[in-house]
């Protein structure tokens, strides 16, 4: 546990970076990779499931929050923390994203945002100092900044006026930021796939001082080869000395060549929904166990994984749970899913540290290329 | 382990029975409480959870496992224990009760029965030696014997050709099972209320020397009192060196009811099928967290409980994911009541010993009796 919120850069290979982030909760190696824990759980899993794959730190969605159990009542049972037993640091977004994908009649000014809860039609209302003060209330070890997340594909011209949106809101966002020892808050570089909006937004930032900084509104239906191209000239804008996050990502490959070009953090729900839809994440591909190859198959779901399902199941069995409905099915899968991707930021940091990410790279795709085992001979 | 499966006595009080069930595949406590793990799985728990509430033997349903995934599959997979990874005995029903209650189209002979799968109305035939096949396939440890339970209310004409039908099948199931060193075989008591037609049961089934011997056709409707009566006069009928299975009970008031009348097994879905409806048993009787009164409550479910549920989380967040349909709310409440109902035998299993179950029953009366905590003042 420490006082101070701080960034340790510990090597660096090619843009790719091993560090960590010291936090008042613990300690973060990155790069990381964080659970989604929505509506204070990670869905299907005990916290102590979640820690033991690795994980150093959790998500939680403060627009879910702020309807049930409302940041008020959280605050009054010891925070986030507390009131879903995880023992870590937190980071808990702004709301601003699921405002514009889950909630109804939505109303944006520059004051912030008006929106009706999708759970039951009741009026709320967003703007930075609001948001600011929910994350406090949750007692987010990370705060993030409120932003719009814009949409893609944007004009240039939207792109700019969507991010200096975000710049003002920025600021105020900052403003109303408690300043806690070993707490701290991430302002969120938007911009597009425009170069120099992205600089524009970069440097903006910067002068407001945050103890990191995230890459918004990437992730959003660009694709691939574009968020990359985006993260080329992105990454090397961004302050070396602070943590570097690039928000809703994304698939192991999407992971593997953020890290590459120098992002330290990443979330997603795909470990954790995948494991509720029968996808499961192996090091040679994804495995769909709903599939009927698998019915007989005493096989273990992946021969080299650590976790739970492939150590004490066989293929046969996960299917057959699947094929039942059985809550045991989602368990085991989401307990796989999060222990993935754990393992592959563990070997990416390994991979950094030792100076061999381009080989380890090359490897990754190379067995994910493979594609699943052999079905067996009857 | 053994190779004899066997039933020792180690004390008694009154009518109960303190004692130990051998088996090949570990020892039972009794009085003792079997978990429902219908489809090959005790529902929202890891078998590894489930041994932790100190559960030492769970149950197996034919009627599904013939369904999905097929008993030759799981043999082909090494048997239902090593399926589902539980590591200790597992006794399986005939399936005939569940043709009754679940399959559509059932025609019934003196042959046995034949249905439509509830799943996709596939035809399927059940017979005394099929469904002792099927048992042998899943490598039960303890084989029950195909019967027909008869309904509630029935005549005494009905109940007694009820019966009849079911001892005769009683003959071929005992004639069809395989006999296993360590593995075992009950015989079904039918007879409905009637003392006339339990005692005619139980010695025709005496002769047939089965390792055990269910009490069947009770929990269908008749109530408590009518329960216990039929009890109270069956169980005096029954082999003293042999335990004594009580099927589908119950909710804990029955289970301590029939224990004192000399019961050592049982086995109901309401501990794991409650815990997915948001019902907890607990010391002072059953709560329902879905209420609002719990929206606030720091205090955990039960003080007394030593499970996840109780030691880490607060009635608050418990309500919280309830109210959210998480499925950790599931996940959490069904552990606690198996942990309840293993403290519950744990608990009558020391009063047995020490000769002071009547006080014991008392004092759970009046705990039970006392009911919930008193909200918490705002």
């Amino acid at each position: 546990m420490t006082h101070v919120f701080r960034y340790e850069r510990l090597a660096t290979d090619g843009p790719a970076r091993l560090g960590r982030v010291h936090t008042a909760h613990g300690i973060v190696d990155t790069p990381a990779f964080m659970p989604v824990g929505t509506a204070a759980t990670v869905k299907a899993q005990r916290p102590e499931e979640v820690r033991a794959t690795g994980a150093q730190i959790i998500l939680g969605n403060t627009y879910h929050l702020m309807l049930r159990p409302t940041a008020e009542r959280v605050a009054k049972l010891g925070g986030l923390r507390n009131f879903m037993n995880w023992r870590g640091p937190i980071l808990t977004d702004s709301g601003g994203f699921q405002v514009m994908s889950l909630a109804k009649l939505r109303k944006m000014t520059e004051e912030g945002v008006t929106f009706q809860s999708h759970i039951d039609g009741t009026k709320h209302h967003l703007t930075p100092e609001r948001s600011i003060e929910i994350q406090h209330l949750l007692d987010a070890t990370i705060t993030m900044a409120f932003d719009e997340c814009t949409p893609y594909p944007a004009s240039h011209e939207q792109a700019a006026e969507s991010m200096r949106l975000s710049m003002r809101w920025a600021e105020r966002s900052r403003k109303a930021f408690v300043a806690r020892p070993g707490y701290g808050q991430f302002g969120i570089v938007q911009g597009s796939v425009y170069e120099d909006l992205r600089r524009e937004s970069v440097e903006a930032l910067a002068g407001m001082d945050y103890e990191g900084y995230a890459v918004g509104g990437l992730a959003v239906g660009e694709g691939q080869e574009l968020m990359f191209q985006t993260l080329d000239f992105t990454c090397p804008m961004m302050p070396e000395d602070k943590p570097r996050y690039l928000m809703g990502v994304g698939k192991p490959a999407d992971i593997v060549g953020a890290v590459a070009r120098g992002i330290d953090m990443f979330d997603c729900v795909l470990p954790t929904r995948s494991g509720r839809t029968a996808q499961a994440f192996t090091r040679r591909g994804t495995v769909n166990l709903r599939n009927a190859r698998h019915a007989e198959d005493p096989r273990p779901l992946d021969a080299d994984c650590a976790c739970a399902a492939c150590r004490q199941y066989s293929r046969a069995y996960l299917h057959h749970l699947i094929r039942c409905d059985e809550i045991l099915g989602l368990m085991l899968l989401t307990g796989h899913n999060l222990q993935y991707y754990q393992d592959l930021m563990r070997s990416l940091r390994g991979a950094i540290g030792d100076g061999r990410l381009g080989d380890f790279i090359a490897r990754f795709e190379e067995d994910q290329a493979r594609g699943d085992i052999a079905p067996l001979e009857d």
